[in-house]
């Protein structure tokens, strides 16, 4: 199972790897040893604990059973390390004690402590169609949305690495009127760009540091249940809809990796309150691609999301919040102005159902179905950087 | 500082002392040493650490520097480590290593890791009031209301122990019906019950079996700015208006405590779906003082909250999420039908400022301000079982 570094480093990528060395993603996998932090290197994994070339210092960060201590150490560090491995694999050198595991043969675990968990609600796109669908004789947007990165807490114990099963949650919702207790028959996803954060523990964070806490991204699945979701959210906001489940890609792609793929978020409708304003461009080109049941349905844009991830956390922490390693918050569903890029199944299935490759047609999840989103952003010298996949198949709901 | 017990056991409380032997709750108490898990008697913490006349496998859970390993333990090791103590102090034996710490002597921190924070809206007066202060031409409660016990995820970074200064947030609310950026102008309390959950993580708790997950109580004040929260809370609920800091008390009340404390919550007004019913009873005769700079300002009585912590747990893990050792989960808002029983400065004032005893009038909280939050309840024989103040002063806002 263990192949040695040296005979096959130039099997465990090729040129044009979206996880070749431009991306370096970081996650933990598990093996009968325990579990180890790692590097993903295409389709393989480096275990980093034993690399005797890399310093000291950032050894001692990857050498236990989860990113924690890395998350917590801060943006010096995250380029130190990122610099060495870079220079490894550029190098080819033999690190010593190393080998590559394929990522086939390994359980690669959630590779971090979620701390708190909140979403946004950050896609225009998304938050016009959902209020067309829920508000039909109103404006589409609610007047705050326009001023303010509109947000929640999520449920944090309930994060779960991609490739966890999905059962399908049971709960109290309206038929005919009435409520009934029953397994959701309105099963959804939501694709969601997401952000680790990490660094020292902070309130009041301007736009303008934001990056000094922001590790990386994953790809989230923000499993939604809107028949359970439409009943029990006013006054408070969503809460067992959601809380179920929310998936993450299992390796964080570094925010250092996307440096070419930053672009500026759409121009604001209005005058922003100073804390909010950003100079420089603070959104990422990251395209994502939904597969239902294999059938590629949706290619949300992360690029026309309205608030950057600054932008959230400097408003997620303006009021003396803390930002702690750990933390991790969401951009909300990404929809583009097309149908064929929304970012969840109420969006795409709102004029009736789709038809999957294989002849099936669908407006919900139905109970076998798998749901997985990939993505992408462009990279140095035309290369392109990979944002690991996010994969999730849904189960019967329990009796 | 440090008295031995076999002196001063007697002078650590009295016969009608409200944490007498009758209710041993547990926190953490800091000195040079480091963290320390203690019980407290009185107005002393007896740590427990190197107790030796405890039983090895419960001194195993108490020797760390916080509650966890107790949180996790479960039910049979908290009946056992209860036993224990209950006896010792019965019999006046004398704890070979043990010392007792006079309280103001020593800082108490938060004894536990907070994971995932939920706060209910279990208060019928509570949830009625605000609904004609906030949509005075509707229906005051909403439909689902009396379905389903409402509730959101709030921060659990942000928890804080009793003690803490809490900083008025700034952030974005409406002025003349323009958004600006500032301190908040309505500082707020919320005065609540919380329930801090151990055992096995588990899903899909009934109702019969909650008491295997619920610990025991504190008393959680959820500090809350109500402009920043009007402005921002639709449609995905409250967020900066409540996550820059919640307190909970130092010491938790273990729930074998309030065994005579035992009332049924009020009969609901529509039948409940079957994972609701509940057959014993399953609210507390607890009431509460709140102080506003030393001055009772209003008395709410838990007893009368609709929803009580068994349907609360049965709820929130019904779809399928877990609960985990070190969640909390409070009540919302308590408030009685009385005006002098609200919870909350925005029901208390409502039809004008009230005065404090030194003469001064407030109709949200001044910087400076002290708030302090007691709670009591029936104990064993006549007795008080106490449940240990939450207290915070409020600080200018950070400039």
């Amino acid at each position: 199972v263990l192949v040695s570094w040296v005979t096959e480093v130039d099997g465990a990528f090729t040129r044009d790897d979206p996880f070749g060395p431009q991306t370096l993603p970081y996650g933990v996998i598990e093996d009968a040893d325990g579990r180890h932090v790692a590097v993903r290197l295409g389709d393989h994994a480096l275990p980093l604990r034993g690399v005797a070339q890399l310093g000291e210092r950032v050894l001692s960060l990857v050498s236990g059973d989860s990113l924690d201590p890395l998350l917590a150490a801060g943006r010096t560090a995250w380029s130190e390390l990122r610099a060495e491995l870079r220079d490894l694999v550029d190098r080819r050198a033999i690190p010593k004690g190393a080998r590559l595991v394929p990522l086939d043969e390994v359980r690669a675990v959630l590779p971090f402590t979620v701390r708190d968990f909140v979403d946004f609600y950050s896609s225009r796109h998304h938050a016009e169609n959902l209020g067309r669908l829920f508000r039909p004789d109103a404006e589409p947007l609610l007047p705050n949305w326009v001023h303010l990165p509109v947000a929640y807490h999520g449920r944090a114990g309930t994060v779960v690495v991609s490739g966890t099963d999905v059962v399908r949650p049971a709960g109290q919702w309206l038929r005919d009127g009435k409520p009934v207790f029953g397994p959701t028959e309105r099963l959804d996803i939501e694709a969601e760009v997401g952000f680790v954060c990490g660094g020292a523990i902070q309130s009041r964070v301007p736009v303008s540091r934001a990056g000094e806490h922001l590790f990386g991204v994953v790809l989230v699945n923000d499993w939604s249940a809107r028949d359970i979701q439409a009943w029990e959210y006013q006054p408070l906001g969503p809460f067992l809809g959601k809380s179920f489940a929310t998936s993450v890609s299992a390796w964080i792609t570094p925010l250092e990796a996307l440096a070419k793929a930053r672009t500026p978020v759409p121009k604001p409708s209005v005058p922003l309150l100073p804390y909010l304003v950003e100079d420089s461009p603070g959104g990422y080109h990251i395209t994502s691609q939904v597969r239902w049941n294999g059938t590629v349905v949706t290619t949300p844009p992360y690029a026309g999301v309205s608030w950057s991830s600054a932008q959230q956390l400097a408003h997620l922490t303006v009021n003396g919040a803390t930002v702690r390693p750990g933390d991790l918050f969401a951009s909300g569903t990404v929809s583009g102005p097309k149908p064929s890029q929304v970012g969840s199944f109420l969006e795409l299935t709102a004029g009736g159902p789709v038809t999957l490759d294989d002849g099936s047609r669908r407006t919900f999840l139905a109970d076998g179905d798998t749901v997985v989103i990939t993505g992408s952003a462009p990279g140095p010298d035309g290369s392109v950087v990979g944002v690991s996949e996010v994969r999730g198949t849904v189960l019967g709901s329990a009796p």
